[in-house]
């Protein structure tokens, strides 16, 4: 009998890796998700037996009493993935907002871990957004360039990840926080996320609707398909703790590409129809943000503890193409 | 008229830079001193006018009530100096009271600051203990090394800095934190930082009392006289927040020195007697947090930034010795 929870799980990824933990996990282990709204079954969880092992709640985790009634010590977790979050658009629009949820109920739920389930197995999504600007041509590794965000998120962020290496240093919890590139191409709705229209200009057209591109053609970005992303955040579990160091934080592997190259992609794939859609509106203020990103990293880091490289682009969009089908 | 807070005032340094600004601002500045106890009137502030214009408040941060008091709209600051904490050792034995004052209380006032006086100077004695071990021989810049905590301590120092540079970024506070090299010789008695032996292996003897010796003689150390740890302290406020760029922490300049030379300046101007005074008996525990400390620093940003060099040793312990005349 093992017992998982995953929050944020309404989101795109959350949907996705609890679907993939029924599909892995041993036939006892049951999944609870949570989102502010109960998160729906994942389409591709099947009826039937995995379904009942899935557990959907409704929770506000900005209140301690509905932390405190998903987290207590008759019913510990095996492993607890902290998915939740405001984005970075929204962090940046609703300081009061980013923070509460971003950093105080995340907080609140180490505490409430540490208190009822001591040791218990954490994997937190961090982002790439902990890191600012570099110099052009600068790569970035987990030790060559101290993280200084430019955005309310990735300081949010990086706090939680300096909280979860001391808790873990002390022995309160086993801490894993993975930073995730720019995620693409995710399925449901445009997001508060700055980074939204990487996703944005290649889902809207396969479903025949418009996309706004806001930045520049030649704007240089991160990206790394969901199938990579789900199998690095269950990886992340998997690695033995002694094997983090002194950090228990990673930047996951990922493509350098531009969005040129994703238009291309979209035509190679989807039809000059498909590509038509896409219509350049430039925003300063997602620019901004995104410009204040660095796309260049070493990931060698992520490799020796055995996370998996991205696949192909072109792969990746047919794979989006054919879930649609 | 212009008015000043300093917390953690009860404490050495905090002491040493009232006195200070009293001496060198002008006549109708008033300088708030607090600490849980009221802190004492510094020695060398004179009575009268200078004395007149100190007000010294007993007030626990940890209290939000308190807080209130303290920092409220009708009587704004012009800067604030954040110097009160638990120290590394106290942090590391006690872990909720350390993230209670370092963290909690500490955000707490950064909230309050940014609700009743927007945008006001806050200067926060942040600590290198940020870092953790490097390479032997790899010299710390801040930009160079990503800052990996390996004490509760550091951690909240370092989570506070980001809030720090967060809220300055957004225009909440103009913030500036300095990381402080191990300052020595401080009066007083000894403090539960892991680093209070460096003190006190000056201090006590010169008082006629033993001191000991927790660390290697050969251990290094990255040290500052708290002479030029309160110029500092005082010309991080007066630099224009323009130069600091995207980060406002900045790590102040020291020496690097061993634990010998520190006994040999010792016996070179206090003689033998007083270098028998020192007992060397090794405390593992107290080694530990002093090993996990690099003590290579380059201060290229500091000196760009308009910060002093530290004045050499002997001249420090010399100092020392004649301020107990």
């Amino acid at each position: 009998m093992s017992s998982i929870l995953i929050t944020g799980a309404g989101g795109y990824v959350g949907q996705e890796l609890a679907a993939e933990l029924l599909r892995t996990s041993s036939p006892d282990t049951t999944v609870t998700i949570t989102d502010v709204q109960a998160p729906p079954v994942p389409p591709s969880v099947a009826s039937g037996d995995a379904a009942s092992r899935l557990k959907t709640v409704a929770a506000d985790l900005t209140s301690p009493q509905a932390v405190d009634e998903l987290i207590n010590e008759s019913a510990p977790y095996e492993t607890v993935f902290l998915l939740h979050g405001i984005m970075s658009s929204g962090s940046e629009a609703n300081f009061d907002l980013g923070i509460k949820v971003n950093l105080d109920s995340t907080r609140y739920i180490l505490d409430r871990l540490k208190a009822t389930m001591p040791g218990v197995k954490v994997v937190f999504t961090s982002s790439l957004a902990v890191y600012g600007p570099t110099k052009p041509g600068f790569v970035i590794s987990e030790s060559n360039l101290p993280p200084v965000p430019l955005s309310s998120y990735g300081s949010q962020k990086l706090i939680i990840e300096i909280l979860l290496n001391d808790y873990s240093r002390r022995g309160f919890l086993d801490g894993r926080a993975v930073r995730l590139p720019t995620v693409t191409v995710r399925a449901g709705k445009p997001t508060q996320a700055a980074s939204s229209f990487v996703s944005d200009i290649i889902r809207e057209p396969f479903h025949g609707k418009k996309a706004i591109l806001p930045v520049a053609k030649d704007t240089p970005v991160w990206i790394c398909s969901p199938y990579t992303i789900v199998k690095n955040i269950l990886h992340a579990r998997d690695v033995p703790k002694e094997a983090f160091g002194d950090s228990r934080s990673v930047n996951l592997p990922g493509l350098l590409i531009t969005v040129q190259e994703m238009l291309d992609a979209l035509e190679q794939i989807g039809g000059p129809e498909k590509r038509a859609l896409v219509e350049e509106k430039y925003d300063a203020d997602v620019d901004r943000i995104v410009q204040s990103w660095s796309p260049l990293f070493d990931s060698a880091r992520a490799r020796e503890l055995g996370f998996a490289d991205d696949i192909p682009l072109i792969e990746n969009i047919k794979r989006f193409a054919g879930s649609l089908a």
